[in-house]
């Protein structure tokens, strides 16, 4: 069963407005974790609010920050995120950024004191929406990941996003954590009991394993993009320190490697980072967006492996995700309905997305268009 | 046997003048390339010059091209190169993204019609030196990789770099390509005749491979790093197409995809993307350098996964090995010698790298301080 977008994005906005989240921040936090669904980024959409709802109850969700701007230049802007989360405090550093290098430009942004924002490619979107190069980052609460020859969790998933305006219907887009595979993806294979490929993580000495249980049940990690060593994991390891740099030491958040990591009594204190580039410093208008166009239809038509199977260009499979949902609906898997239900009842707010079919799905799309 | 620094960059030198290079642009050649062999990156220092002497025989390598900067603004620069080597004219973008960033706080420096500029790590490390974030990228002549799923090359190595200043005594400075290793570290496996491991490359039907002579000898490719498609290879291939975007797209160079890529009359027409950051947009002076500082001692305190083989962070084994090699010399191998020797030789200029014992080599040294 799949419920309609509009629907979905309304549940999430109606559990927020019941924490207590002024109703601007509700519907922009929903717009984000909403995104994230509908593009097939199940990990960072309406999934969050059973994290969320955990933080919430143990009283570490402030649902009404106050955001200061803390520093200003026609290129630049520092957002402090007000101990809440990151979303809101993020969108606004991000919105600002665009409309600066729209100006100047190039414009970078920077959050400090903030939390878990969604996913980043909802961000860089908005750059590419825009005509504008976006670049993002943000660092990570969770330590899991051990450096290249370490045998400690000293580092996060660490996600990166490049988006760039295209002729194509749709931009680039990459966000990708900087390690491997996302933790999700190493549980699976736990839940089916079969091996995971070499390169996905570590037993709890660092060395690499093939076998899910050393990382999610006897202490080993989750290993940087390149996976092993042999197969320059520091590059991986590299970008997740890059990201680290550009989130959290040039805002000045805590570092992910300070004992006092997310720990602070001002809340998570996670830092973001931004940056919006106006291709037209250099182009002509139109022009950089048509050669995006062209090296992306070029890769499309490389001949692929298997027949049936063509090469993609980063966010093909999230567009192509995002028109399927917008038809379709969204759908939500049985376990995770029935802690969203607890998570509404707990709110004392409607549960919404029970099972419609496909005619009252296809019903719930004129919404869209004034969501 | 290993010569000193400055005898190795002055032979450079030599060459790059005898083949008519103005002095100004051989000194600056010099300095790049002399500084990879010096940091231990071997592919990209006085070895190019066995590649630059086919190109000058073959016409193609011209020595005195004009640099005209196109566009600018406080906050960027866009330098045609001319069709020469690009080396001298990324710096002098590079040079004039640093000079506006240290007044503008960010600044972003593009390039057009130019070709191979050596190690990228070079220029990155000149923002740092100068207190300022660095991110640097090139698209490449060589296409060798294929996409994620696909059977045919259509990219390079297509490296980016990232630096940052550091309370250490030297920056943060990663300098990648985007694929899982360098080509070389193919062909020596195929040299030793042994097998590499899965996802250095794959057969000529975009299969993963262990066997390098898929790579070398029967018409395989290069992989993106992550490896395979289960290794996540899709993120190093979004990465590659983020530098092409960045250094082809941005700056109007011919894309790698083009049929008329490197085959154009006026050049290779390669393109370069570079960007300063000043933290003090975020942070006061030294608040940054410090964090980064900690981080990077923070994860150099990671326990090992073997005792005796500590973790690092980038730039690390290059900082070692140009404290190394400034005090016993730089060595070059037997069959690079006499290749170097032929190109001298060629160019009728005297050979100075013959086998200085270590005493030579130490008296060599105080010559750098001027160089």
């Amino acid at each position: 069963m799949a419920c309609p977008y509009p629907l979905h994005r309304r549940q999430i906005e109606t559990i927020l407005l019941a924490w207590g989240m002024p109703e601007a921040h509700a519907a922009r936090t929903a717009d984000v974790l909403g995104w994230a669904d509908l593009h097939g980024v199940e990990s960072h959409g309406i999934s969050m609010l059973v994290e969320y709802d955990m933080r919430f109850r143990a009283g570490r969700l402030k649902m009404d920050p106050e955001f200061k701007v803390v520093r200003e230049t026609p290129v630049s802007i520092l957002v402090d995120g007000g101990g809440g989360m990151g979303h809101v405090a993020f969108a606004m550093a991000v919105d600002a950024a665009i409309e600066k290098a729209k100006v100047s430009g190039i414009a970078v942004a920077s959050v400090r004191n903030s939390s878990h924002f969604g996913a980043v490619g909802y961000f860089t979107n908005l750059a590419a929406q825009a005509g504008l190069i976006g670049m993002g980052a943000t660092s990570a609460a969770g330590i899991r990941v051990a450096p290249t020859n370490g045998a400690e969790a000293r580092l996060g998933t660490d996600p990166w996003s490049f988006a760039a305006p295209s002729t194509d219907k749709n931009p680039f887009l990459l966000d990708m954590a900087t390690t491997t595979v996302a933790y999700g993806k190493i549980r699976n294979k736990m839940n089916e009991n079969v091996s995971m490929p070499l390169g996905w993580g570590t037993d709890n000495e660092g060395r690499p394993t093939t076998d899910p249980l050393d990382v999610t049940r006897r202490g080993g990690f989750m290993s940087p993009l390149g996976g092993t060593p042999e197969g320059a994991s520091y590059k991986g390891y590299g970008l997740s320190v890059m990201v680290n740099i550009l989130s959290s030491c040039l805002s000045g958040s805590t570092l992910i490697t300070d004992p006092m990591h997310t720990k602070k009594p001002k809340g998570f204190d996670i830092g973001h980072f931004f940056l919006a580039l106006d291709p037209k410093l250099f182009r002509e208008a139109g022009e950089f967006e048509a050669d995006v166009g062209t090296l992306c239809a070029a890769l499309r038509s490389t001949k692929p492996v298997e027949e049936g199977k063509p090469v993609m260009v980063a966010g093909d499979p999230q567009w192509k995700m995002a028109e399927e949902r917008l038809r379709d609906g969204i759908p939500i898997g049985k376990g995770l309905r029935a802690k969203l239900i607890a998570v509404a009842q707990a709110a004392g707010v409607e549960w919404l997305l029970d099972g419609l079919d496909s005619e009252q799905a296809a019903q719930g799309r004129p919404e869209l268009a004034g969501s």
